[in-house]
């Protein structure tokens, strides 16, 4: 570790069945000379309290703590996260274990963190059983009255009308479609259920040592939609993520770019903490192709670039055995003699040259909302398509600004939008009025919004807003939708200007707005696909379909310029370049994601390899730079 | 509504939650209300009994109504049609609902017809929970002694003997391919329990209200397939069907017109009643396309022109809640200033001028045999192809006949044949001796037939008939199928005469017949692939292949012109004519289905624009027309 | 069945339900006539103990012998093979009814052997119930003691440590991937159980009738993974096998011929008893297309040809009703004037002129190791490629082999390989040390061998084997490779030497081996990915990746050459020719798979013929040929 440049490490994450060997028996003895270890070669430790799976003796002896699927069955122990949310039985051993490892070291010199449990909801975000069921309608009760309840759900389509509490479930297998609030309420119960015990551990710790920061690991990115991040980013001392890149995708460092601004987003633009990435091949996707040489280096870097003052791999070492042995690690089953070790030492290296950077942060004109709720909303099932992503939607937008040397704030709906030229809301599909009155008057105001298709559609209790789509925007856009039109899979549709789009259309109607393209071909030809509406001193853009990667650069050219927003340096298509800003200092890191050479015209000092650039910053072929900027 | 012209509607099909609103406490009050209103609009109501989905209050109280899957897992409610079709709780308490509300609604004045539950068996079909075991070894007994159903199973197969009735289960989840007979017997089982919850519900009715006509809708067409709708629409006062077309589907409209032929001949030749059809998207295709401008006319009219005397939509007003939110309605999302508003009302001012035609029926020459149970035999497992689907071959067929400008009557096995110059039968997978015999009766006194592949394979015990396929049908055929040759999905196969074909082949013989067409390349070059056999004073052909589209078409021209059918009127491809005729009039519906404006050689009034056709009845690209002939 | 030249038949295999008709209450007198009249007509019995499949009278009163999901649903009867491994119940009952077959029919002169049961774990090699949980830990006792069982499953890993025996469960399902050592020994335990069983009833028979051998029908082949073979071969007094063939496969011949001398691999070298193959169509793979004319004869003589002393055919007559009742048979619902009939009358003629090689073995200088752990083991999820499948991996090297026109003789891991000149050793992902050893000191001795990718990853306890892949041949092969490269589905990436892979590659380091080619394109351009070390007195190669079929043949021309192996007889692509030797006395067995007739320089007498050779064999497009070599 020491050679590799390592000098903070996760510890224990899995560790309950070796700590408490059996019902109240305890053998800390091998985790106390790991720490001390540790202590003694410099290396600090954010130390987990152990709970992520209990072990065999105790689902064994309580076989009701584990949860139960939606059709019944449960769960069996002899994998992870063998867990229901709700457990009595597992809520107060995790927090007796936790408060005895905070005691035993919490006083521990190398202690930085508490890790807390691990990657919550990851396999088990949802329990059925029914104990969640009267825990689910305690949370009801806390929101609604019965009629309320009622209302909310629209029970009265399909006989489903309650009349008593102890006939609401949990959306357990039915004959067809399930009622969407129940669902959604649901969605919302199973996060808070997960909060709630986060919040219960790490009561413990700080309970016995109040200073010491606490996080857990969130899991902000492609694979994963479980949890409302916005509410749980409120409960931790600081926020720290695991990301995986899609190997199969080509533009993966572009998701790794959203993934690490919504990060920074969660943490309110404060720097956070990479907990884990890959140094290479993960295990769990179809096919796991190895990194190239350089990638992981890149990756490091551009969650560095993106705020991250810290950047950790999971894992250390290269197991033999256990369900992640073929996951890459630092050092690999091959040894030290491998490329992986070399470029992890690499890195380690060179983040020794780049201390001056922590603490500082990113710099970003425009925001981009992004809402877990309409996630959990707008993927339901008996949708006008079932091909709709949340995610990969916000992602193709997102592309689109990267392209353009961008750099994007994420922020909640309702979030701060002093000092930002320019909003941009994908698939925003469920808003509150006041939500929607945030976006208004951020727009009368003089600011730039885009708005793209199955926006505003319902409220926050799903409920479709009348009228005409998208309710809650029509008179911010200008325009009124009577209808949806998905197109087909594949499909391709052209637009006047050059545009080309697919997936979706709209059958739209102006309103005061102005057409900036419309559907040559496809279904609605002549219908406007692409609207900008001037609102009090602001400008409103509407994209109503699904724009090609280059139509979507093209418009975002206009809107940027309308905007004002200019890229973070001059850059070939690419080349990423973010800007890190400090009291008095800022810093530009430049990666390079293609395969040629590059010079940018950048004045300052790289800092890795000390050289001034002013006669221009040569960036390799998949290498990296960082400038402190003169 | 009024202003849409509706003077139908079918009311509380889902109400039950919401009229006995707990354990026998009723509030009929809204409803009430309902009825008076629409009454004083003069529009009349088709009065559901409310029993489609049971409430909430009462599966919470008796769980053991619920529906078990075959794996044993049982449903839950927050969603629709949540009972098993033997619960005696659901029963009673449906019966006592229905009667409730027969003796408060049977003389209101709005009353025009009283409609039965919803969609029998939409989602839930079969139950395989004790209970159901138990009316299903009932069942059985009336139909056979333990000896008969040990034959008609075949359970000396696989050690499969039973001894005892108690052993005879439905058919759950086993370790591989379940007893044909067995799935055979379950299915028809199922239909039957359903039918019988029918007939409970209906007898109430009619005891409150004996002349007050019943009726339950259906599901005929291209989604469902659980119940056996020959054996149904013997219980109803007249026939209704729901209908939605296949979005992906760009001939989507010729699987309509099956289905509707296949409702009249449900209703044997009566007019009948569209219960719903959608006026634009459903909401549980995989993409929800909406419909084009003039497509719910056409709709609407296709459905008149086979024998509908009535079309009504699903749903008269969008909601805002639910699971059905993204289903179209009469009355969108968006309102009144909508595409689907303003076609919706030019269809109900349309069918104002259309009056004259209630009652009439449908005028063809040909026939075709449609058997539900030969669609749960063929499309077992286990069987040549996997890809067999008895509904789309049929489709197939009727495809050629519908492009041939040529109007069908749908037949069951043994249905009456007189005045038929032609008979179709596709892929009669089984069929009893008296059926076979029935169909050789009819050619040997000058029909013609045409069967195809797969036919009469089978017995009424899905055994298979011995000595050479097609068993039933050899001598009227003249020929002798020694082996079945499935071919490669995707691959085609030529034959002479400039056919092409796919999907299936046979080793045939010829014993008598005349070769029509052979393969010249595939598995078996030189072999008959359509063959023609003089029997008696008619005509058998057989097409022992999938024929392509045109191969069909082809084929079908020899077919109908040996048979003496023309096309209703002439008229280019993808413009559909059907002929209803009155007591001493007749009619011609005419549906453009092509973006080209066409004139058809039709004299007579045509009753939408009130114009003279002498000259020609234009029909333009789209559009409808219907003619009162001179 | 005389006129088709039948003299061996296996009866009696499902007929528990029609032999114990009821609890302890027996029929055997339609058995008695059977047998009686099979010895009338000379043709001989392998006669089951009737226990494949329990009757319903028995699962119905001990629902506890029905087996159990991983999820918990217990299965239902109504199929076959209805039981779990470890009921007593039903062994019980199964060792009654056994021994009363043995004893009322050990002395029949019709009886040639037993057939014990059918195709064990065919669909029920896995339970998952509380007993069978039990026995595996009583398995798992005899192997481990506590510790070693932690340390075997790697249970640090993710908490899964067992501080007590009953806390350890047969893989249910879980929230995630589950324990590999765990999978690995339940699917052996599984094996086991199940030999157990077989074990069992065969001691009864012996014990009744010691002289009589003892077998049951393997399924070697493409069908079937879930029993080791090498450890049942070894309590049979005979191997038997059915085999069916891939029916979408062109080359499914080749599939044969690998799955034939596998079988006689697990005979050691002994003629061995095709039980089951198909005269045309099966009727469980998706389409099942039927076999074409001399499909069924040069099936029936590959069998023989890679060492069959006789080749069954299931079924004697297709059956009318029944789950089976498009499965081929000898005689087809069609009846006698059928080709199948014909053919199988053909080879029944054909096959009494070759009595002559009853008994003789066949000729092979080139070993393949199979292992049927590994393919447990390296199919495990979580692995670098989901897409691997061990069966199809060795095939594609087999194939490579079979167009050389070489036999290879299968050896399980350290099988004697005296007299082999060559060893093929496809992704033998885990071995032993001693295993290990076996390979080195083979070449170390003067032997050549190639060794694929994926071969000598992990020890037997799945444990990868550190410092590099492939652990466990690092030396042998004179290499190091750090990290597996799965390729993208699809890709093909070129090699040097004109050579083209897919699938995978690897980050191989040369430690003293020559490079034979090297990657040109793909993630790793200039890597080695075919290399060749010379080591002791012997060469091993490594082939680091899938070579396409053309590569494989090129890449093993070089190595047959270099090990002085060369093909049976000079033939044509497609002709396969095999070399049967008896002990003064040798056959060729030629079989034309291609469509042109051949003349083969081959000296001898054609023995279905009579005719002399000298002037070449003539082997017809499809046909076959059996030759007694001068």
């Amino acid at each position: 570790m020491k050679r590799s440049g390592v000098n903070l490490v996760s510890v224990g994450i899995f560790a309950w069945a070796r700590l408490e060997v059996a019902d109240n028996r305890f053998d800390f003895g091998w985790l106390d000379q790991v720490l001390d270890q540790l202590h003694e070669g410099g290396i600090r430790v954010c130390l987990a309290n152990a709970t992520a799976s209990p072990p065999p003796w105790l689902t064994a002896a309580n076989p009701d703590m584990l949860p139960v699927r939606a059709d019944g069955v449960r769960l069996s122990h002899g994998s992870r996260q063998e867990y229901c949310p709700t457990s009595p039985v597992y809520r107060d051993r995790a927090i007796a274990l936790t408060e005895k490892i905070a005691l035993r070291y919490g006083e521990h010199p190398a202690l930085a963190a508490w890790h807390v449990n691990n990657e919550y909801g990851c396999h088990v975000s949802r329990c059925y059983c029914d104990r969640c069921a009267a825990v689910f309608r305690d949370w009801l009760r806390a929101r609604y009255d019965l009629d309320g309840l009622n209302r909310a759900w629209g029970t009265d389509f399909w006989s489903q009308h309650y009349s008593a509490w102890e006939q609401v479930l949990p959306p357990r297998v039915t004959p067809t479609y399930q009622n969407p609030g129940q669902v959604l309420d649901f969605a919302r119960f199973c996060s808070d259920a997960l909060l709630d015990l986060f919040c219960a551990e790490r009561d413990v710790l700080k309970d016995v040592t109040p200073d010491m920061p606490v996080t857990t690991n969130f899991m902000v990115g492609w694979t994963f939609k479980a949890l409302n991040y916005w509410h749980w980013a409120a409960e931790v001392d600081f926020v720290a993520n695991d990301h995986y890149t899609r190997a199969a995708d080509p533009e993966r460092h572009v998701e790794l770019a959203l993934s690490a601004d919504l990060v920074r987003g969660l943490s309110r633009g404060e720097p956070w903490l990479l907990m884990e990435h890959s140094t290479s091949a993960v295990n769990w996707q179809p096919r796991n192709f190895a990194k190239l040489g350089g990638e992981l280096r890149r990756n490091s870097f551009s969650h560095l670039a993106h705020g991250a003052d810290g950047t950790l791999f999971f894992q250390w070492r290269q197991s033999a055995a256990g369900a992640e042995r073929f996951h890459s690690a630092m050092l690999p089953h091959a040894g030290e003699d491998t490329k992986v070790f070399r470029e992890v030492t690499q890195v380690g290296e060179e983040y020794q040259r780049l201390a001056e950077l922590v603490g500082s942060t990113v710099d970003a004109r425009v925001a981009l909302v992004y809402d877990f709720e309409s996630a959990w909303a707008a993927e339901q099932p008996a949708h006008p398509t079932s091909d709709f992503d949340y995610y990969g939607t916000v992602l193709g937008v997102y592309r689109a600004l990267w392209r353009a040397g961008v750099t994007v704030d994420v922020v909640p709906p309702s979030g701060d939008l002093a000092g930002y030229r320019l909003v941009v809301v994908p698939s925003l599909y469920q808003v509150t009025d006041h939500e929607a009155a945030w976006l208004e008057d951020y727009v009368r105001a003089g600011g730039h919004a885009v708005l793209t298709w199955f926006s505003g559609v319902a409220d926050e209790n799903s409920h479709v807003r009348l009228g005409g789509y998208p309710g809650a925007f029509r008179e911010l856009l200008g325009l009124r939708v009577e209808e949806f039109f998905p197109l087909p899979a594949g499909d391709n549709v052209t637009l006047t200007g050059g545009l080309a789009a697919s997936n979706w259309s709209e059958l739209l109607h102006t309103n005061g707005c102005e057409v900036v393209s419309s559907y040559v071909d496809g279904p609605l030809p002549g219908v406007p696909a692409v609207t900008r509406n001037e609102f009090g001193d602001g400008v409103a853009w509407y994209l109503a379909t699904t724009l090609s990667p280059d139509s979507a650069v093209a418009v975002f050219a206009d809107v940027l310029a309308g905007a004002g927003v200019t890229p973070v340096a001059p850059a070939p298509a690419g080349v990423e370049v973010v800007r890190r800003r400090g009291e008095r200092i800022s810093w530009l890191v430049a990666i390079n994601h293609t395969d040629t050479d590059v010079v940018l015209p950048v004045e300052g000092v790289e800092l890795i390899s000390g050289v001034d650039t002013s006669g221009g910053l040569p960036v390799p072929a998949g290498g990296v730079a960082v400038v402190r900027e003169v």
